[in-house]
């Protein structure tokens, strides 16, 4: 592991790309290997701009991370793009962090980009995603950005791994759309409003307004930074470069004010106690008198003449005598 | 709980919120009596059909809901509304299950319509919600829909405790939207084009038979039932009996196939598994020795000088000498 650590360091881009693909691996002998290269390229990591980008279909993201990728390369920085997308639970299959869709930032060569790991789980994919943020800064990266879709759980999972969430929604949308997009809306720093072009400009000018107001009832998430609501044109290019501005500015905010370090503190604790849940799980199964126990109870549980819940009780006590 | 839990099964519409607030409560000896009180009713669970309901904001959800349950009513059922919302993280409120949305529907003494429980955590906010189902069982009400919002793991936990998943969907949408919304398009087992009125009518046409080619391409989910795409409009209710056929007959085939059961048992047991899960992080937690390695460790982790993953490893080892 040493070596391709090395590697990593060194910023070669093949060894990065294998060492994502291990920290994806859910092989036990690659677990402890990845781990190993983890703790080796720490010390190199977190000196990125971790920026997580959300976005309902159709609101124009991937040019819109085109635009602004191209943006953040052309002032200097070397960028990498992840993507969390575990909806398609069934195919496994992911369409985010597609390098196809985003062809001119592909191309770049300070560009790096990834789409999101298969799994079924949200928290075995955000796991990956964010280790392979990790071995990305190690080689060097100092932007990040992590593209997730639209309302859910995910963007929950993204936040809990990036500095500044990106909200971007199209012009229009309405009250009823602003009331339920509440949840979403409080995780946002950065609202930004696309396709203010063509028919399209004044509506994007009133949009902006109103989601400017609403932020405004929320409950601050920062004491040093309230969220901003922008007007871009991905597609024509305008209004890009203001926006990568305001992320710089928040940087520079929430580092001066020490609120990044204890961000970022709160958020390895809690990937900590998502890796014990998991560990816990598979240290259950693994237990032998657990495991005949669970087998009887399993079959009650699915008959229907016992609870989930009283059955994991009773499970739970074996789980501590047994030891 | 003896006593409430036959007046929840003699109908009492007081004893039914109270053993819902009951199961929703997060205290450890409410959890108890919660769980006497749901091994009690358990006998009397299961006899209802199961429908789960997503949409993205402005589809017009709660008309539709409202329309297909007065239909329900109409048709001598009696129905429960219930809803699982996480998204609300920060406020930990939701909108969803609001009678105030579903005025006509909230108003017939056959309904009974609850809210989304409070909570930051998907899978505690989608378990009050399914044991908040087998308690309406236990009261007689022989239709449950559980109503959950647009993309997201959500949709997943829902589908987790319904029969059938119905996905309501807007007039339009384009190939993009497609696209994305395969992971929810793969666990539909009926959709449905709403707002088929006036000036969309032609285009909801045209919307269904895109969704019905797009089905098509996907795995069939069960072996006796195709998904089927429907239009609609619940503003002018007209649609509404037909889709509720569709939902009786995909019934029908699904328990005589015995497909229904295999579902439900499936359900069951990752049901337990989600609460083995919880049980086994509150062991963690209450072990002194853990305990002590656990607060170095976590301080080390977000000191960023060690990974979640390499402390977790510590600190299970130590749960399990520890015993």
């Amino acid at each position: 592991m040493a070596g391709l650590a090395q590697e990593v360091l060194d910023g070669d881009r093949r060894a990065l790309a294998q060492a994502i693909t291990l920290v994806e691996s859910t092989r036990d002998d690659h677990r402890l290997e990845a781990d190993a290269l983890l703790d080796a390229v720490l010390p190199s990591t977190g000196n990125a701009v971790r920026v997580g980008i959300s976005g309902a279909p159709g609101v124009g993201k991937s040019t819109f991370i085109e635009a602004l990728g191209l943006e953040v390369v052309k002032r200097g920085h070397r960028l990498a793009v992840l993507a969390v997308d575990p909806s398609s639970r069934r195919s496994g299959g992911s369409i985010l962090g597609d390098k196809t869709r985003m062809v001119d930032l592909a191309r770049e060569v300070n560009v790096f980009i990834r789409p999101s790991p298969g799994g079924t789980q949200l928290g075995g994919v955000a796991r990956h995603t964010r280790e392979a943020m990790l071995v990305c800064e190690a080689a060097g990266f100092d932007v990040v950005f992590v593209e997730t879709i639209g309302v859910g759980q995910s963007e929950v999972a993204v936040s809990d791994m990036v500095d500044l969430f990106l909200l971007l929604v199209p012009p229009g949308g309405g009250d009823e759309l602003q009331g339920i997009k509440r949840g979403i809306m409080e995780l946002a720093d950065v609202v930004v409003v696309n396709k203010a072009d063509g028919d399209l400009a004044a509506a994007a000018g009133r949009t902006a307004a109103d989601y400017h107001n609403a932020v405004h009832l929320l409950r601050p998430k920062w004491r040093t930074w309230a969220t901003e609501v922008l007007t871009c044109s991905a597609l024509e290019q305008r209004g890009i470069g203001e926006i990568w501005d305001v992320i710089e500015r928040f940087e520079r905010k929430v580092k001066a004010s020490s609120e990044l370090t204890e961000l970022r503190g709160d958020q390895a604790k809690s990937w900590l106690w998502a890796e014990l849940q998991d560990g816990l799980i598979d240290q259950l199964r693994a237990d032998p008198e657990v495991q005949r126990l669970l087998t009887d109870v399993e079959q009650d549980v699915i008959a229907g003449t016992i609870t989930p819940s009283t059955a994991a009780r009773a499970v739970l006590a074996s789980f501590r005598a047994a030891d």
